[in-house]
């Protein structure tokens, strides 16, 4: 998505450690116009598929997934809930997720009550890197049998392996823009 | 808003402890065209009001203000962060957040460079109940010199005294369903 790549240039900056800052206007300040634009295109990609709920994660994924949800018939967004601990009750999907960024493992849940087997599952976040999130999601959907009908990132980091791994894995993955080399030196961006 | 009263009455569990449970469509599973009924809601609530940008806090306020925007000419949501720690770099206003839920504090920072002197702001959230997190949010918008517009919460507990006070401080604090008492025993629940 080319509007997108340019978001990314004009108003990202790239830092050491492989990190690409996109708060102004993605994950700390949204630009809600574009969240929409985003999801007409995945809408577009994901075109004949059915879609009965989409799923992120807290927290940076809620407002993308909730914009987004319009273009799909207006669809539940279900966003799993990151825990230092937890308590399971018997009520919850939960797994374990490890953050590079943070240098630590998280828990997430989702209510079993709100994904059910048999369901079309849309997945959106806002970053894919390792995938660690992501595979954290579809391990939920494949204990609530749920069907994971695609992926639909918005910046995927493509010089680290969670979105080959995934692909290969045979996920409909749809990334609106894809890194393939940064330079923090020059602030230079080079997209797919 | 007697819709999203419905919805309270139809969806919401009342629970020991003065907890209303509301996660099927509020802040787990969320309903996106009730968020956008109630944004709908707010705007025309806040009519005549200049709205530069709207506030919220991680991770239930996320969903509810980005699709609550569209109704506001779309301007940037910005979301408050929250983290068990802070190492303050002089880039970020933050504050102390007292969770009588988790019964611990959190901290939570706004990047100085999303919150400008004079600019007009509505704050949103999704539960008023002591007004803790409200407050928190009320003081990095003095701390920045930002205006704020109005204060838009789906859900207030009118019987703790969060939004008394902020009323009596002269905030112009507009919740779309004010739970005046709720009775766990028989699950009713009554609305002012």
């Amino acid at each position: 998505m080319k509007e997108l790549e340019e978001y990314i240039r004009r108003f990202g900056t790239v830092k050491e450690g492989n990190v690409l800052k996109v708060d102004a206007f993605l994950n700390h300040q949204c630009d809600v116009a574009l969240f929409d634009r985003m999801g007409e295109e995945w809408a577009r990609l994901f075109a004949g598929k059915p879609v009965d709920k989409i799923l992120t994660i807290e927290a940076s994924g809620i407002g993308i997934a909730c914009v987004a949800a319009r273009h799909f018939n207006n669809v539940p967004v279900v966003f799993a809930k990151k825990y230092q601990s937890i308590n399971l009750d018997g009520e919850q999907y939960a797994t374990s997720i490890h953050s590079f960024t943070k240098q630590k493992d998280f828990h997430v849940i989702v209510a079993k009550k709100f994904l059910s087997a048999g369901e079309h599952v849309l997945l959106i976040d806002d970053f894919l890197a390792n995938g660690c999130a992501l595979n954290g999601l579809i391990e939920i959907c494949e204990a609530a049998g749920a069907v994971v009908e695609g992926i639909g990132i918005a910046i995927e980091k493509g010089f680290q392996d969670g979105g080959a791994s995934l692909r290969e894995r045979g996920y409909d993955l749809q990334s609106l823009a894809i890194v393939d080399a940064m330079d923090p030196a020059t602030g230079e961006i080079e997209f797919r």
